[in-house]
């Protein structure tokens, strides 16, 4: 087992990483909580319900499942609301402990529904998939998506604790093991040099599930990531970083529509993307924009990105993106493998990279790999 | 003019009271905001929404009105879906500066739906009725009620400012000057007997909206407040005692149906009620009980409770209070005037007071002051 510990302005948590950390739930539990809502989908609680539920009730406190539907459709109002209700019909009071067990989707909206029932109650993340693991347990982003987009409702509000158990991956489709190793291999693009270098030693075991080298990549991720939060917890500033391959990620998903990429497999090609457009407007050598594009294909993510409708319709929905700011659209961009920074691009490169998305069009982009 | 200074952890900014501050309103909106979004209702829009919306374009931002119901009966998660909607259907970005113009009902859901709108922008609050100016727009408390009850779902979230202007409240009907008023002795009470003293000599110039008085009284409250809220930002302790009368005025309000008796007007009461009890319970001398009737009643606020359906439903109705624990009831009580304490109480002194409001059935006892 290894620990990170987080340190933001909102509170300090430890992220415990290990195989069978599940049935070890009951001592993450605060021995003042009055009661535990265990907040899952029907999916998680089919493979892990039934342990978390026993696990949790070690502690000695009463616990109660509350199951909301499976799927990013379902991460709304509705369904923030649903939970709200359930806890006030059952008279859950300042003192509960509320249990994310799931996926990101679970994470943040029940994340959500601890920062805002009776004004903030505890919360305890249990990640099921790889990408909740490295990315949304850690940091404190919490919401919903609305009509206009995703997560545009929402809070900053850190959980008590993470428990990682690597063993659940052992459920997941392969795909959404490659889908989490995107934001892996992130970590290393825009912080961390040596780390990149490892994964790429280490994609087949990676992608094979061996625990230790899992356990080792899952635990510097979350480091990588509990440094850059520790120091901006708000977004203002060096935290934006975090976002290398999302704005090109988010108008793919956006563009085919969300679901039909996996977020992850979004991210990873639009990487191939941001390092492409780092070569043109910064300085990034060819040949880390070829490393990362092999990286990208080699832990089994799309590297070609579908045309959509032009580069018009790319540059639109890459605008309604929450970080453009007074209209300009900033990209996190590397100068060098293992250092980004944030600023706004020429028109000329941009378009350069968008345009080449259609030579793609007739070949098998866009389709991710089975 | 006088300013205020609030330091909590989660931020800290000015309260600035005097007369007049609407007109000055461009010079608290942050040079790097975006837009503004100018919240209120049709009665406040009436009489000072054009005024403020003009001292807001000083500042040579783009200002948009929007008008939500007037009333508690609207401060629900429907009236703040329908401002984060109109926000994200007129494209407001994180950059934007929200403006409650209003009441407490339009304080806290404007400062909740800053706190949750792209996961936190700011906000600005200008309280347009003395128990907004003394209460709610000091300490961070947002929120919305549901139908378990108020302020059920909300957050601890602090606006960048507070403008208090004290010509608004010559529009403001005499009843709910009353009910402000009774939260400004309560600072007395809880805090600073001197203050209390002053407020005995007081309390005709400050019905009759006295300026001078006006501003003394709101700035010496929101610093009592600021004081206790600094301490402790999140309730985890001192900052119940500001909940001084709440218990039974929440019953008050619950007993007769919300609206029936003001908050303030509730509170006045409950504080007699909770001054009884700490006679009984903690030592409280019989002279400062009956300093403090009189008080409440010289402000013009009801002394008497009403009897409900005897004992069992006060004590029902105080059981559905957020500050229960565990099941037992807590109550703030005064050892002496200016000092308060938090604590359970045994059950013959307060079966006592609650018996007392039956002896009132037939009498004047329930009505407020016309």
């Amino acid at each position: 087992m290894q620990q990170v510990d987080v340190n933001t302005a909102g509170g300090s948590y430890p992220i415990r990483i290990g195989k069978g950390r599940l049935d070890a739930l009951g001592d993450a539990v605060p021995a003042d909580a009055s009661r535990i809502a265990l907040v899952t989908n029907p999916t998680v609680a089919e493979h892990y319900g039934e342990r978390a539920r026993r696990a949790l009730a070690d502690s000695g406190k009463e616990v109660t499942l509350l199951t909301v539907p499976d799927g990013e459709a379902h991460k709304t109002m509705a369904t923030l609301q649903h939970i709200l209700d359930t806890l006030l019909q059952q008279r859950f009071d300042r003192r509960c402990l509320l249990v994310a067990l799931g996926g990101g989707v679970i994470g943040d909206i029940t994340g959500f529904a601890a920062a805002i029932f009776l004004r903030g109650v505890r919360f305890l993340q249990v990640p099921t998939t790889l990408l909740a693991q490295v990315d949304s347990s850690v940091g404190g982003k919490t919401g919903v998506n609305h009509v206009s987009g995703k997560n545009l409702i929402g809070a900053f509000y850190q959980p008590i604790g993470v428990e990682i158990d690597t063993d659940l991956l052992r459920t997941l489709p392969s795909r959404e093991v490659s889908a989490g190793l995107a934001e892996v291999i992130k970590y290393g693009c825009i912080l961390d040099a040596e780390f990149f270098a490892w994964c790429e030693q280490h994609a087949a075991d990676l992608r094979a599930l061996d625990p230790a080298a899992l356990q080792y990549a899952i635990a510097r991720s979350c480091e990588l990531k509990a440094q850059v939060v520790g120091r901006d917890e708000r977004e203002s500033g060096e935290r934006a970083i975090l976002n290398f391959g999302h704005t090109f990620g988010h108008a793919i998903e956006a563009g085919l529509g969300f679901g039909e990429w996996l977020h992850g497999e979004a991210v990873g090609c639009g990487m191939v993307m941001a390092a492409q457009l780092s070569s043109l407007t910064c300085g990034l050598p060819t040949n880390a924009v070829e490393r990362i594009r092999a990286l990208v294909a080699a832990i089994g993510c799309p590297v070609q990105a579908p045309p959509l409708n032009g580069p018009q319709q790319w540059v639109e929905l890459m605008q309604g993106d929450k970080k453009v700011t007074a209209g300009q659209i900033r990209f996190v961009l590397l100068p060098e493998l293992g250092r980004a920074q944030v600023s706004a691009v020429p028109n000329g490169p941009l378009q350069e990279v968008l345009e080449a998305t259609r030579n793609l069009a007739a070949s098998s982009a866009g389709v991710p790999p089975a």
